[in-house]
């Protein structure tokens, strides 16, 4: 045993080992102020864009010897690295297959003001109110990312963006762009407007139709939830109603929505540019 | 006990009772030529697209009262009807919460030759190969649905569009709309091609990008794996590879991906109609 390789991590009953795990549950998230990431491509990710935020990557032996770059991207970042044996590291993670990877961090969301500075900057952003569904928030993250917006605000009562399942799905662009967390709906629109940030609800009922709206200044499309979308309340505080046009087929789905309007959003912007 | 009333199902150990259970497996779907549809919204759609295909539809007497056009259209189509326990139900469904309606039915697939028909006539369709997840098969078959596609052409090797998870994730689209299986991919390109339909590999290595690329003539998206995309013999059998521009963020998923080509050609379609 050396200073700079500490002893493996073999019991899967210790007490680090529970309080870890016990990430999987939003509860303990809030508690110990910390959150799991799991997988090489997510931990990679991490090390590279939001670095500050990790506090130590677990890894089998097996994934330290495959996975160099994540051990030097440690190393090199001050993050410390503890190796564990399969049973360990499967004790710890949320995932079935974590790849022999997992790591745990402090939250990444940033305070909403500094989220509206990069969307008022002739930005877009999406907004999530009452998003349920982990995969769904996962999907829209990757989406807003793909396609180039500058924010992601999730409402209160939404899902947790640091819930394992929706880290998972992200595939690291949690830790690429501004996301913020935790507030009520009224006041996060509130908060846009007050920047200039025009709310766009993109609503199967909307009377303008995506190929008619204006996408060229700062802009936030406000999503609702998978079942009964947006309340008419959030709908009234919004500037535009808009409808993807669709030929058959019930509506669209949430995620599915959320990545034509977002796909729209950065076509206009890339165009500019080009 | 009356002729038109049959007596409540209430065995759930029954043999009737496990052989519509089995079809939850590809197996017993391909042996008995049946398969599951499960839940009202997906029942009633193809009670109304696709009667001939229906056999049975099972509904506890919860569901008979809450679900009376079900009933109605099934006695309309000539479709019998057959009232059974929430335990029997519960036995029946693949799904954790069929709501009291699950119903039985023949294949829905169509001969190639009649899916390229639809497509030929200056349609667009998308070509799913090697597509493994039952989830992203459903939600490209629900943006076909609602983006106007003409039909949807998947290959051999890829997931059973009859297995419950992805008639589930369709939400009745696999009713709307001409839906072909099984034939191996350079088969299923090789028609294309005969009929006039263009190719158009999705991919993120092309190098024809989305705003650039022709969509206003008969052209089929062809899609790759969730894992690995399109193999280079595939890419070579096609017209032209096309990339969605992005920003940021390792790639779109296959799900996403589609969701943007489908939504494009269907955008063009609808702006030559207007």
């Amino acid at each position: 045993m050396t200073a700079d390789r500490p002893p493996l991590l073999s019991n899967p009953r210790s007490e680090r080992v529970r309080l870890v795990a016990a990430l999987g549950r939003r509860a303990a998230r809030d508690k110990q102020g910390l959150f799991l990431v799991e997988g090489p491509q997510a931990v990679r990710e991490m090390l590279r864009y939001a670095v500050h935020a990790a506090e130590v990557v677990y890894l089998t032996p097996a994934a330290a010897r495959r996975h160099t770059e994540i051990v030097a991207a440690a190393r090199e970042g001050g993050v410390r690295t503890q190796e564990c044996t399969d049973q360990v590291l499967a004790a710890l993670a949320d995932t079935e297959h974590p790849q022999g990877v997992v790591a745990v961090a402090r939250p990444v969301d940033v305070p909403l003001a500094q989220a509206l500075d990069a969307v008022a900057a002739d930005g877009f952003a999406v907004v999530l109110t009452h998003v349920r569904d982990p995969g769904n928030a996962g999907t829209v993250l990757r989406g807003a990312d793909a396609f180039g917006a500058s924010a992601v605000l999730v409402s209160a009562a939404s899902v947790d963006v640091h819930n394992p399942k929706v880290v998972r799905s992200t595939v690291g662009s949690l830790f690429h762009l501004p996301v913020s967390t935790g507030t009520p709906v009224p006041e996060l629109l509130g908060a846009c407007r007050e920047r200039g940030i025009r709310l766009l609800a993109a609503d199967g009922a909307g009377s303008t139709t995506l190929p008619e709206v204006d996408l060229t200044g700062p802009h936030a499309w406000v999503m609702g939830n998978e079942a009964w979308g947006l309340d008419p309340g959030v709908l009234a505080l919004c500037d535009e109603v808009v409808s993807i046009p669709i030929q058959r087929a019930e509506s669209l789905n949430l995620a599915m929505a959320a990545t034509v309007c977002l796909h729209a959003s950065g076509a206009v912007r890339a165009e500019r540019r080009s």
